[in-house]
């Protein structure tokens, strides 16, 4: 199963680099504009790159389990092409919401329509591993015979 | 090992939509209360949502984990159970934070209370495996013995 | 597969119950200090310790991605040990985090370290066993080969 999924785990380590990366820009920003923790609140181009980062690990877990669920139950093929424009997404956002909160909308949008599609093939997959393992059927081989590609 | 987990990951979808319910709920808070990022204070009815889908996003990874740990190495069938539960106490714990900070009370126990079985399973489920694997004893069947059920 | 996984599990799960701890200590705060949720903002000792808790909240789903990353793909002895000591830096961090803001740096430091050579390991490990998959090339056997360690 391991080998199977190197792609897919590939994806994962380049995405914990990138959150890695998006932590230092705070750290960083922390520095540049002297907001020493605990505080979260100063000038507005602080409290974008705060926020920009907070969002990117929010959402991290759910990006990293769809990514697994559809590369598991789907393809790894997908699920890993959907990840690497997901992590762009994500790159564009960080720096677009750092200029401007107007910045990060259009990066956001595209990250927001990856993990749809990341979140439908999951669920696909998932419905058609449990039709073939519990209900012993084979939707995949259903839908082929039906289209005649048989 | 995938087809005996895809219940597990059945519930694994099922939370990432109630997450991105939840994520949709604060968007249209954000508009309707006119809370523009990167700002995170407004209005109380927008603070108790804004908190209650923070809330449930850091708890959500802990979830996913122990129903992971617990349905790979206790039981599938309990812990699918135990994340349904999990689920359903979330959904009204978000909606009954967002009508006053009382109504969140009762449905977070019962959250807490079935993330601690999961804990509590994942656990058991653990120390199982690690005394049958590493130091070749195997207190199930030891356990069933002693309690001549076997 | 999972019998090979028992001891990054068994650290998996303690990690789940630092978090419990974490969670639990900032529940006592809100009550000694009067923060009723959603407040986060109080007297300084609470909120480090809110913030104390949310850092190693953020960062607890990538270290237990780099730790599986890690323990599947290059050797669960060497994940093990480095999980066990980033959950022991990870506890002094936020006990010196609630005294002082200066007390978080050194147990920050470590932990921060043990998170990199947890990434680094995962990364090695996936380019091992891609090279061996995909590109039918035994970097590991090659390397031996080149040190006429075999």
């Amino acid at each position: 199963m391991l080998d199977e999924a190197v792609i897919i785990a590939a994806v994962t380590v380049l995405g914990v680099l990138e959150q890695a990366y998006f932590s230092l820009q705070v750290i960083y920003a922390r520095r540049k504009y002297s907001v020493s923790p605990p505080a979260t609140t100063g000038p507005p181009e602080f409290e974008r790159l705060f926020r920009a980062q907070a969002n990117c690990s929010e959402y991290f877990p759910i990006f990293i389990i769809v990514l697994w669920m559809s590369g598991l139950f789907f393809s790894q093929g997908v699920s890993s092409l959907c990840g690497l424009v997901y992590l762009y997404a994500r790159l564009r956002y960080f720096h677009g919401y750092s200029e401007s909160t107007q910045g990060r909308l259009a990066p956001l949008y595209l990250s927001a329509q990856v993990l749809w599609m990341l979140i439908g093939s999951s669920a696909l997959g998932v419905i058609l591993t449990f039709c073939r393992v519990h209900l012993d059927l084979d939707l995949l081989y259903w839908l082929r015979s039906a289209l005649m590609l048989d």
